[in-house]
């Protein structure tokens, strides 16, 4: 018996964030948080589906979803979750590399890329249901071997071959259902960035960082960037609200160069910052080298933004951060996820994933939960972003207690949006956008 | 009197090129050589046009078309060409990180990077056009100062200052008029890479190859990297054509990891390539530089897939290509075009731009005659690609001389294509396509 996916849609849902100005930052003044929603139907007895997203930020969202349309029409419809699964890195492969026309608009990266992922997720949320199993659970339940399989080490090998990538597997099975236990009674440890949006005023910023202490958050992110006097200020308050035994990270959103970054660290450095997230351009590999080396003992994350696994490979390689803030939305999904976690565990770089948006907290709890529990097995230095915004549109919103994310329970990849959401954000025609 | 930009639009264009193999490498078995053509409209009393495009290969230039829509409307009509190019560095800053919503889903990079690239180089054909010259004779003309307002070093400080591209353009200015002269007389040196594609059969890769000799050829291209047996085969067969005092370079369109493109280059150094073109994936710089540590003394040679300035950046930095092929439709246009000429010039690496495709031959030829001319002062190790196809559909097209590129002459940036051309080929409504 297998099941097949009759038909994808694609739709293009969007919250209008920029009118509270929720998420705004140095480099993203006014975002509204978007989602290509990706259903996968299926001749399933049982009505299955699959649901997917790739998160933008407004305009650009009708790009993924003409290239979600692109992408199904040659890659997903008519093909049965069996095979895909059975060799999922090589399915994957195919959808990033199999058409050499659609390749050519990225390749593996920008709007094909986006789009893939919210194809790919939509797969293993399919798997996952099938299997009647959270994803982190699917994932914690497979063997080296079947993980493995799931992953594609094209441009890799140079770094990690599959023999290694189940190797470092292998090391960690012992400790497996204890940390397993762990995470269902304690959850994954978590930060918040609620308070420390540029575009909210310094009392609300204050008022919401005393709540966020209150409520047991012991790690906290301020955007800085904009304006050098404004952040220190800004860091100021912070640090009166935290304490100096709270973490306090920071992040610019690409807005510096190399020297500037530098020189406003240096700056920024009396607040004690555990972190400057972003400092200048995703791309900059050897920018972020440079400025970490310059700002030690401060360190230096990135990766929402970096695209593929080519990238990250260059980020551990170079020794360019010291936290790998992958994006399960931004990466080709969670097989390519899977890559960059494994070479994360060769490096010995904690993976602290993008959050935020819509749905990134959603996915990224799957992440940590699996990379602690089968891959990583340590809690040193990790730490998953939490955004409270929008988490009201999902069936099965994410859970926190006393800052730390709860597993989350229901089949699939915890993204499924409740279906009042997705018709009244979507966009133009919904009663959203319409009014 | 200002010009305004009243209309934009954007074409899809596809060129059935599948169908005879042209333009078949390893990675890009089936292209149809497609371009999202952009035309700006203005109020000229003159009925002055812009034209500019982005190749593509076929699907996925549906979504280039389109985020040219989304870009034009924000940043595009209404706008007049004298207050953009007043300041174009400026203006290039703000249609790549203007709207952070677009920004988001790139960010300088795949489609929506591949749309600025034709409204960008559109705006450049109107600028030259107005001005009555070709863009190479525009780019002469002007002045180190102003050459630099057209670039936005943000992410390049650390490497290059405006003050530096100064006093780089400026210690060069002594000869300008006499390597002008030297052009007009003489052309830049081109290579062919008509018999080197894969789809080709071995017999009639070598008829081209005598054929192209005879044409005055000194250097030819030959695609690698599907089955090694038959790369040693045809490069064989192309040694016996060509001798061994005319170049011979080889282009694996990134299909081999790391070690796999060091394994392989070893077996064909027996043919002496000059040097390997895409050993690997685009985004590893890292990667390239092992490469080219590792098989020396045959040349690395990478760019046409790095997708903007501060990819270039990295490939200076880490001394990872001995040939810098940008493309003149992948990078952000003209101006980010300049920004990577002008880094080149400071790290020492002759610019050899991507050609083939539909149209790129045609900008190319305009930006290694600026290079030349008032940048690089030299032609060591620089040849422009010629690949022999489409050239009829432009209505200035290249004219190759005993295996020289001749200046155009006409005004503008030598893309524009015949009507009749874009009507027959438009997709999917065009006479080529509903045949």
């Amino acid at each position: 018996m297998s099941t097949t996916i009759t038909r994808v849609t694609a739709r293009d849902i969007r919250f209008p964030t920029s009118k509270s100005l929720d998420g705004s930052d140095a480099m993203n003044a006014t975002s509204d948080y978007s989602a290509t929603y990706v259903t996968l139907e299926t001749d399933s007895s049982l009505g299955l589906q699959g649901h997917g997203l790739t998160f933008t930020i407004g305009r650009g969202n009708e790009l993924c979803v003409e290239a979600v349309k692109s992408l199904a029409k040659l890659f997903v419809v008519g093909r049965t979750l069996e095979d895909i699964t059975a060799n999922f890195g090589a399915y994957w492969h195919e959808i990033v590399a199999g058409d050499c026309q659609l390749r050519w608009v990225g390749p593996e990266k920008g709007v094909i890329h986006l789009a893939t992922a919210a194809i790919i997720n939509a797969i293993w949320d399919l798997w996952a249901k099938q299997a009647g199993k959270p994803v982190w659970k699917l994932l914690v339940d497979m063997s080296p071997e079947e993980l493995v399989r799931c992953v594609d080490f094209t441009y890799l090998t140079d770094v990690l071959t599959p023999e290694e990538a189940i190797a470092l597997l292998r090391r960690v099975e012992p400790g497996k259902a204890a940390r397993e236990r762990e995470m269902l009674e304690q959850g994954f440890p978590g930060y918040t960035t609620a308070a420390g949006w540029l575009g909210y005023s310094e009392e609300k910023m204050r008022t919401l960082a005393r709540a966020a202490v209150a409520d047991g958050w012991t790690h906290l992110k301020q955007k800085v960037g904009a304006d050098i006097e404004q952040d220190l200020r800004r860091a100021r308050i912070l640090r009166e609200e935290l304490g100096w035994d709270r973490k306090l990270m920071m992040d610019a959103n690409q807005t510096w160069d190399v020297d500037q970054a530098v020189e406003n660290m240096r700056k920024l450095a009396a607040f004690d910052p555990w972190w400057i997230e972003e400092p200048t351009s995703p791309d900059d590999v050897l920018g972020h080298a440079e400025i970490r080396r310059r700002i030690h003992p401060i360190g230096v994350a990135t990766g929402e933004h970096a695209h593929n696994r080519v990238m990250f490979k260059q980020f551990f390689q170079a020794k360019a951060f010291d936290f790998c803030q992958l994006d399960p939305a931004r990466l080709g999904g969670l097989n390519e996820v899977l890559a960059v976690v494994l070479m994360a565990a060769k490096f010995g770089v904690p993976v602290c994933p993008h959050g935020g948006g819509v749905g990134l907290c959603q996915y990224s709890q799957n992440i940590v939960l699996f990379d602690y529990i089968a891959v990583a097995a340590s809690l040193e230095n990790r730490v998953l972003e939490y955004v409270d915004h929008l988490h009201e549109n999902f069936v099965e919103p994410i859970v926190i207690r006393r800052g730390r994310y709860m597993p989350p329970k229901l089949p699939g990849y915890s993204v499924t949006m409740k279906e009042q959401s997705l018709d009244r954000f979507a966009y133009p025609h919904g009663a959203e956008w319409i009014s």
